[in-house]
């Protein structure tokens, strides 16, 4: 088989706005990886005419119909029937599935709802798509020459779970995946999205592997994708373009893909079995909140000191009223002397703080909204900062944001 | 005019993934707010051929046709371009578009982009729909009879200010809006969906207005919407009933709306003109984030203890090494000690305290993931804690996140 796949979203919920598709990325994603053409994505609501009007337009350009949503238990759930309808199938009732929603109910001690028999009612010749994580289960079918469609239930892990275990590799074995397509993104803090442009030039230009940047709030990407045979092979590919674009950029590339500041920040201090603590003003806790996102911190992150008010910055991290009053809490001396205070509090290797403006209020006419220090103690137990200039138009999260990442990205630079 | 709109969301980066299609849910919601019937919702690539089969189908089914993406100056940017080719109009270039272009680069002192004044270029007939914020504006045009159509730029910003500022009273004036349809969200905490639904029983089967229930990470919500002819007519529907279900929910309904727990939390705070400090563990500064994200927090918020390490809970909060040792860190009794330690080192009128096991490590057969103890010390310095069990199988972030807003809800109901 060959050809192109369209995603079907059914749900009157995303007419309303009550939710977001984000099963339609997540599919445009697999099937992007798997290397199948997909050029048109619709949704419509829980109603059979229009859903079947949906569904002629599909088979008018499309090869592989992949629906998401209403295949639960309520009257207004009916895409399966819809679809059977579409195609003059009859439904039939299919024990097997019978068999797994009652098995589930049992396990869970849970009262079954009215009407949950309806989700083994499947069309003839169609294969059940199994549902390890939900009653609802999926469709793969083959109603008519030249057209496969598959059914999802509309709640995400449900579908994420079904398409892993069993509709990505349904689709390889049956020819629909033309080779692989592999991607690996590469993240940047420190820099910016020209300065990378410049700095890869040509790289930008090349067919295959494709070199794209992307920008994102205060962080900058380059994602490198190859098309290849295998997934091997597009691995191969994209190495010598990665090593390329490292010799380049220097010290501003922190990782790629799964990584974040806070698990690279972490993983260079596990590996010199070294500690940090942090003193927080503007962010109020997020950066203590971004590093122990982190499963495992506990081996390197104390704790610290969430300093908002002046005198939890007097009277736990000892900094000193003159400076507070000379300089102000938004200051060099300030976010030294938060540093150290916390440093001496915990006793760690390291600490950072953070002080600054993040607005709406709050600014004066020498301190905008947006003006930041962040101090580093290193464990020679002396302190240094830096000042930032986050732009007084931006909006509190987006400064807050900023703030810590750019505290890990210091220590990140001091410790490699 | 009146009919249903189709939005149509233009970028092959939908279709690769790369980005969730939010502006189709706030599209999706502002079209319900104002009583426009909404059917469909279509994403395709950067692709002329296929944007006009796109148009076609819409013209076919709908008459309000919302385009968005693909306004910008590089080469794949050709939604408006295809729309002219697709009714037979010719584009032509408007000077108040070049002036507004040339006005913007140079306040923000930067150089235009290459192919920047593509964006002038509008189809003969059609109005400019102003974007306040970007350099690419969108059109508001009846190509032919029966159809209008508007588009806007991919980024949500944009597109939202664009929204706000002209489309929505352009539909207004043009009798696009079956009168208005005006919901409110009541939030709840530390209920059930269930217990909800069971509270308010027949509130459920109303017809206008409808009470339809949500939850979402711990939160129950339920959603009044009314439809009446205008926005004040719809308003007075949805008063009585919001008063009967708070009647019979009592304290469980923290707000509405925009409230969010912190809001309440500081509202409530500042009204009292007290004060707040909190010592988090397993949260590791969530819960001062969540404070600190309502600016003006400084009020009443002062900072307080991230607690990670057990060290940190010793030397700072002055936890007792015994209770450390025989009732672990995970205890009501710890819990305690760390709140009135931190009220007493922050010198707040109360304070809030969170130990617990987010997990995935760090659990025995006692203390199992999602085990977390919230401690509450009161103006006259004695503490009450108070235990939760979120389930072994949760995801880390969200322990950490019910144990934050659980410990704000344990605040709430004290200070009411």
């Amino acid at each position: 088989m060959a050809g192109s796949a369209e995603v079907i979203s059914i749900g009157t919920e995303l007419l309303l706005g009550d939710i977001l598709n984000s099963n339609a990325q997540f599919l445009a994603q697999e099937l992007a990886s798997l290397g199948i053409p997909h050029y048109f994505q619709t949704a419509v609501g829980d109603n059979p005419q229009r859903i079947q009007q949906v569904i002629q337009t599909a088979c008018d350009r499309s090869n592989l119909l992949i629906f998401t949503g209403g295949l639960g238990p309520t009257p207004d759930d009916l895409t399966v029937a819809t679809i059977a309808d579409f195609f003059g199938a009859d439904l039939e009732e299919r024990p097997e599935v019978i068999a797994d929603i009652q098995q589930k109910y049992a396990q869970r001690n849970r009262s079954m709802p009215k009407g949950i028999y309806k989700q083994a009612l499947l069309p003839k010749g169609a294969d059940v798509l199994p549902n390890p994580t939900g009653s609802a289960p999926g469709i793969i079918w083959q109603p008519r020459s030249g057209i496969t469609l598959m059914t999802f239930p509309g709640v995400p892990s449900e579908l994420q779970v079904m398409w892993a275990e069993t509709a990505a590799s349904y689709l390889q074995e049956h020819g629909w995946s033309n080779g692989a397509i592999v991607s690996r993104m590469l993240k940047f803090w420190g820099t910016s999205e020209s300065t990378l442009v410049k700095q890869i030039g040509p790289l930008l230009d090349q067919a295959n592997p494709t070199v794209a940047p992307y920008a994102n709030l205060g962080e900058s990407r380059l994602r490198i994708t190859a098309r290849a045979d295998s997934y091997a092979a597009a691995e191969q590919m994209i190495a010598p373009i990665a090593a390329e674009i490292l010799g380049r950029t220097g010290q501003d590339c922190y990782g790629a893909d799964a990584d974040t500041l806070a698990t690279v920040v972490g993983d260079l201090l596990r590996s010199r079995q070294q500690t940090l603590a942090v003193a927080e003003s503007c962010t109020g806790g997020g950066l203590g909140q971004m590093l122990t996102e982190v499963p495992g911190s506990s081996d390197y992150f104390y704790g610290g000191v969430i300093a908002y008010a002046n005198s939890v910055k007097q009277n736990l991290l000892r900094v000193e009223e003159a400076s507070l009053e000379q300089e102000g809490a938004v200051s060099d001396a300030v976010a030294q002397q938060m540093a150290l205070g916390v440093q001496q509090l915990a006793h760690t290797d390291w600490a950072l703080s953070i002080t600054g403006i993040a607005g709406p209020g709050g600014s004066s006419p020498n301190k905008p909204v947006g003006l930041v220090y962040v101090g580093l103690a290193t464990p020679d137990k002396t302190a240094s900062s830096q000042v930032y200039r986050f732009g007084s138009s931006r909006p509190r999260d987006w400064i807050r944001q900023l703030s810590a990442c750019s505290a890990l990205d210091q220590l990140r630079r001091a410790l490699i």
